[in-house]
């Protein structure tokens, strides 16, 4: 963490907080009002969705509020700089919280917008969820102690449950999306891809303090970074599950299709 | 209470209730949304649940603002520790107020999703929830005593309902457990033990003084162990109950079921 950001610096930090609050926000909202509009067994999928979206934006009212006392404005010399607050820190460990909390389910809602057979999705599910919650446990300890070798030693051990993620979700998972409709099926495989994109962002910004990027710039890019990979990995998302469930509800029931879709579709369809 | 915190103990209670009180609003939250996913006769047995889970959130609120407020950050020689603040204390109370309104309260839900006939049920919590009242109200003068004797007798006096709610939810309960639908006998059985021991981190926390475990690192493990075990009480404890009002409303309406359930288990369900 930076001794002082400059006021540019400090305002690009401040806007991107308040940029992920107004998207997880309102896309929780957007969800949350959107919902009668998918058949009921998609429902969970969004309920999720909506959940994941709400813990994020109430960890960034945190995080926003941290960053507000852990910076001070100095006129000394009248270069309008900021300067940090002494004794107090920006406290990281929040979006550890939100992680813990919201990568498992990110991945609860993935499964349950598959729909897939009680069996299937109780076995894939008792795999993903503990190896994402494992994950974030063990990347927890490397980023608040200040020595380089524990970052180093739990940073390699959290890799272990994120190469079993990816390994459930492009070789066992790839199975179950056969039997999913043609509709949606690239959409879903994609959104896999999607998924573990926008989760590099944070292994690097993790190795990050170990090249003595510790400057403001770099503690300002990695903040944006964190800002753009939540926003991309939870709203996007979440909206991106939705218009699945969207799909798949119209294909379940042309009945709900109907009630739904614009005359011009309408009317296609009967023909 | 500790004179000083470190500033990675301070971090960590800070983290820990902040992480009970995104868990408790987010579960009343998803709760609330999937209420209309379970048939009516159920949802009493939810909404107690939302209503705990929701109270469980706002003593959080109150005991997060106590906790920044009793610690404030001293500069002195630049270690970065937090000092207790002059006269300020940490207020133990607003958990046996939380208590005292949650642990009846999780009983009644236990119950109400058994949905008993009507005289059992009133039998069973007209005996519970007066109980486990008094079972929390006996334990506070020990706890805002600092005199041991008074601590230890008041500890042995609540002792006497909670032998007296063990005896009804693993002898008395137990009869009606065989009426419940075999696929969910076996987690309803289970429940009563995640109730029994997430509660026994309780007592131990209370006994602790006596010990003279008064240094930081007891400090923050007891916060620590509060936290966990009212994520796991409460939040935890509702989500299983809701899988079982899943499940028997699943049993009770093959339709229902088959508007919720995936394709795949409904035609099989079907055959």
């Amino acid at each position: 963490m930076p001794d002082i950001l400059s006021h540019g610096q400090y305002d690009t930090v401040y806007n991107f907080l308040s940029l992920v609050i107004a998207s997880q926000l309102f896309t929780a909202l957007f969800l949350l009002i959107s919902l009668p509009r998918i058949l009921p067994r998609y429902r969970q999928a969004i309920t999720v969705a909506i959940i994941v979206c709400g813990i994020a934006a109430y960890h960034y009212f945190r995080i926003f509020d941290s960053f507000k006392e852990a910076f001070v404005t100095t006129s000394v010399g009248g270069t309008g700089d900021y300067t940090q607050a002494v004794g107090t820190g920006f406290n990281e460990g929040y979006r550890y919280v939100d992680w813990f909390l919201t990568v498992p389910l990110l991945l609860v809602e993935l499964i349950a917008v598959l729909a897939l057979a009680r069996k299937v999705q109780s076995g894939l599910l008792m795999r993903l969820v503990p190896a994402a919650a494992l994950m974030i446990a063990l990347g927890y300890p490397g980023e608040i102690s200040g020595e380089n070798s524990l970052r180093i030693i739990f940073g390699l051990l959290s890799m272990i449950p994120f190469a079993y993620i990816l390994y459930i979700l492009f070789v066992q998972l790839s199975k179950s999306l056969t039997s999913q409709p043609a509709s949606v099926r690239t959409t879903l495989s994609r959104l896999r891809y999607l998924l573990v994109i926008s989760w590099i962002v944070y292994p690097i910004a993790y190795v990050l303090p170990l090249f003595n990027a510790g400057g403001g710039d770099a503690w300002v890019s990695k903040q944006v970074g964190y800002s753009v990979a939540d926003i991309v990995a939870k709203a996007v998302y979440a909206l991106i599950i939705f218009s699945v469930a969207k799909a798949k509800s119209y294909e379940d029931s042309s009945e709900f299709a109907a009630s739904e879709r614009s005359h011009e579709d309408a009317v296609k369809g009967r023909k």
